[in-house]
C-alpha cells in the first residue's frame, strides 16, 4: 500500500490532468483550465506551454466574449496526435488511426489468411498497413497497440497462444518493432477483447462507466473489465479468460482439449449448429460474418421455430456465464459485443432471466445489460485508444 | 475517463501521501518526508502540522545524529488512532481495535447464537462490545467497519441477505449508528471475505501484492480481489460471490435453492461428509471448528485412507474453482484462507495440479498459491484496517 512520489511525478500528474481536461472538455482558456483543475493560473500556463512544446496541444483562436476586458487565448488538443490500433484476426489484418479528438484519421484493412500463414507473414502485412496509415496527412502517431485474439502476455509483449490463429509464443512487439524501427513508436500487444472493452469504455453505449464488464462472442468468448475506472489487467495481463469456464454439465469436448468449456455452449459455431443443417449457407466460412448473422436475423424475425429455439438456448447459456461474471465483479453495466450484440434483441430477455435467477445480489447487483454498438471491429479502435491513453496518462513520453 | 481536481483535492492527496509515508516508513523527520514525497520542505511542514492538529501524527524526540548541525524533529503516526473492526458470525460477535501502527489495542469476543436471535439482539451485543473496546486506554477510534458473512450492499449500508445468519435486508449501519450515536463514528458494513482479503493485503503472507485474490472456505466459500493495488468492490460492493458458481456436473442441491453450486463441492460440510460417518465427533457443531479440523489433520497425518481421499477430492474441486478465479483476474498471488488454510498442506498439490491444467495462461499466469496465516478471525482485523484506510486515504475526515 506504499505510494511513492517525487516532483517529477507531480509534474507528470499535473500535465496529465491538464491534457485530460483539454481532451474531455474541448477547447478552452488557461483561466478555465485553472478553475477546473484547481491549479494556479501560472502553473497551468507552464503546463500548457510544455504540452504545446511536446506537440500534444496547440494555441487556437482568441476567445470571443461579449464583455470588455482582455479575451483569453483558447487552447485545444493537437488534432494531429493519433494512436494507432492494429487488429490481427483470423482472416484479416487492419490498422486504424484515431486522433486525440476522437476522430478516425485512417482505416485500412487487408484480407489475409492469418491462420494459414506463418506469423512473420502477418507481421509483414501489419507493418506495411501501419506504414500506409502513417503516411496519412495530418496524422502524428504516438504509439501502436496490437489486438490479438488469444492469450497475451502483455508485460512481455508476446502472444502466449492464439488457437484461432494457430500461434504459439509469438514475439509480436519485438517482431513489429524490428519492422517499424524507423518510426521509433512505442508498441504494445494486448488481448482483443480487453481492447474492445477499452473502446466501449471510451466511446461505447456505456462510455465512462466506472465498473464496466464486456462480453464478446464470436468463434470464442472473452471478457474485459473496468473496475473503479481502471482496466483490470491482472499481474501479467491474462485476465478475462472466461471462455473456458467449466460450465457445461454435458461435458462436450472443446478445441482447447478440455471438456465442458462455456465456449462450447455459446460460441458462434454452436448457435449455427443448433439453428441450421450442415449444408445451410449460414455455415459457409467464406461469407462475411455480418451477412450470415443477417440471414439468421431474418429467419428469427419471420418466426422460424428452429432459429428461435436455437437463440433461446444460447440466451439461457449466455445468461449462465454472464451471471458468473456479475457475481464475481458486480459491474454497473454489462455490455454484450460481437455476435451477442448483432442478435442481441433476440437474446436479451433470456439472458436477463438467467441473470436474475443466478446472481446472488438483489436486482442483479444493480447491473444493466446492454448491447454494444461498436460491431466486430471494436478491438482495433480500442487499441488506438489504449495507445492514446498512455500519452494522456504520461505526457512526458511524447515529443 | 474524466478526472476532476481542485486545490482541496490536491491538499487532501498530499496529506494522504505524508500520512501513508509516516505509517509505512515509521518515525522520521520532515526533511526525509520531503525527500520521499517530492514535496517541498515548507509544504511538508504545513502538512505535518495539519496531521498533528487532526490528531493523526505527533512530534517525537529529536533525531540522534553523529554529525554536527541542527538535529531534525522526529514525527510519527499517533499510536492512539485506532480502526474498529467488528465481526458478526454465526455463533459469536467480536470487536477489535487496531492502531495506525498496526498494533492490536483491544480484542473482545462474545459467544452468541446470532442465527437463533433477531438481528436487533446481535446489533445490541455488537454495540455493547464496541463500547467496551472504546473504553480502552490509549485508543482513539476513527471509524468502524462491520464484517458480515453475506451479500452486503456496501453503498446502502445494508445486508441484503446472509443465509448463515438467517438475515434478510438488515440495515446494519443505521442500526448501529443509532445505538452508538454518541460516538459519532463513521460506520460501514462489508462482506467478511472482502475484509479478510484486505487483512491479507495489509498484513498477511502476501502483504502489499498489487494483484491479490483470496479464497475463504468455511460452511460457504467467498472471494475477495485486489487489482492494481485497489479493492475490486464492484458498483455496489457485491463482488466476490464465487460460492455459487454452477460448477458441479452432478448438480447437487445447494441450500441457496439452486443446483450445482461450487459450495456443494468444497464447503466444509462436504469435506466432513466425505471424511467421516454422521456420528463422528468431527460433525459436532458444538465443538470449536479448529478442534474438529485438528482431528481431521491427525487422521491425515497418520495416513487414514478415507480422510486422505476426501482431502484429494476437495483439492481437485477447489482447484477447479480457483482456476475460474485465476482465469478471470490473473492475480499474482492467490491466498487460501479459512479451512482451506488449516488443512492446506494436504490440499496444495491437488489444487496446483488442477490450476495448471485449467488456467489458459502459461504457468498459471504467473500466479503463486499460498496459505493464509491469519486464521478464521481475519475479517475483523480487515474491518479495522478498512476503517484506518479511509482515514489514510482522506485525512481531512479526522479531527
Amino acid at each position: 500500500m506504499r505510494e511513492k512520489s517525487d516532483s517529477t511525478n507531480v509534474r507528470r500528474h499535473n500535465l496529465s490532468l491538464v491534457l485530460r481536461a483539454l481532451r474531455d472538455g474541448g477547447p478552452t482558456t488557461r483561466a478555465k483550465l485553472a478553475d477546473e483543475t484547481g491549479l494556479t493560473k501560472a502553473a497551468v500556463s507552464s503546463l500548457v506551454a510544455e504540452l504545446v512544446d511536446r506537440g500534444l496541444a496547440r494555441e487556437g483562436r482568441l476567445e470571443q466574449t461579449g464583455y470588455t476586458g482582455r479575451p483569453g487565448l483558447i487552447h485545444e488538443v493537437d488534432g494531429e496526435v493519433c494512436g494507432i490500433g492494429v487488429e490481427i484476426s483470423v482472416d484479416y489484418v487492419s490498422a486504424v488511426a484515431v486522433a486525440l479528438t476522437g476522430e478516425v484519421r485512417a482505416n485500412r484493412r487487408l484480407a489475409l489468411d492469418v491462420k494459414g500463414s506463418a506469423p512473420d507473414v502477418a507481421l509483414d502485412a501489419v507493418a506495411e498497413l501501419v506504414r500506409q496509415v502513417l503516411r496519412t496527412r495530418g496524422c502524428r502517431p504516438v504509439g501502436i497497440t496490437v489486438a490479438v485474439p488469444g492469450v497475451v502476455d502483455h508485460a512481455a509483449g508476446r502472444v502466449a497462444f492464439a488457437s484461432n490463429l494457430g500461434w504459439r509464443d509469438v514475439a509480436v512487439v519485438d517482431g513489429l518493432a524490428r519492422r517499424l524501427r524507423r518510426t521509433r513508436l512505442p508498441i504494445e500487444v494486448d488481448n482483443d477483447v480487453k481492447l474492445a472493452a477499452v473502446a466501449e469504455w471510451v466511446s461505447g453505449v456505456a462510455a465512462g462507466t466506472a465498473d464496466l464488464a464486456y462480453l464478446f462472442g464470436e468463434a470464442g468468448v472473452g471478457a474485459g473489465f473496468i473496475s473503479g475506472g481502471r482496466v483490470v489487467r491482472g499481474t501479467r495481463g491474462f485476465s478475462g479468460e472466461i471462455g473456458h469456464l467449466p460450465l457445461d454439465p454435458r461435458q462436450r469436448e472443446c478445441p482447447c482439449g478440455r471438456r465442458g468449456c462455456w465456449e462450447t455452449m455459446v460460441g458462434l459455431g454452436t448457435l449455427l449448429h443448433l439453428a441450421a443443417d450442415p449444408d445451410d449457407p449460414v455455415h459457409d466460412p467464406a461469407r462475411d460474418i455480418d451477412e450470415r448473422l443477417t440471414d439468421l436475423r431474418r429467419r428469427a424475425e419471420r418466426g422460424d421455430r428452429r432459429t428461435l429455439d436455437a437463440l433461446n438456448t444460447i440466451a439461457a447459456d449466455l445468461g449462465l456465464g454472464a451471471s458468473v461474471l456479475i457475481n464475481m465483479v458486480n459491474p454497473e453495466v454489462l455490455v454484450l459485443g460481437g455476435y451477442f450484440a448483432a442478435l442481441g434483441d433476440f437474446l436479451l430477455d433470456g439472458v436477463r432471466a438467467q441473470v436474475a435467477a443466478r446472481v446472488l445480489a438483489p436486482d442483479a447487483g444493480g447491473c444493466r445489460i446492454v448491447l454494444s454498438g461498436l460491431g466486430f471491429a471494436a478491438a482495433g479502435h480500442g487499441g488506438a485508444q489504449a495507445a492514446l491513453e498512455r500519452i494522456v496518462t504520461d505526457p512526458t513520453i511524447a515529443g
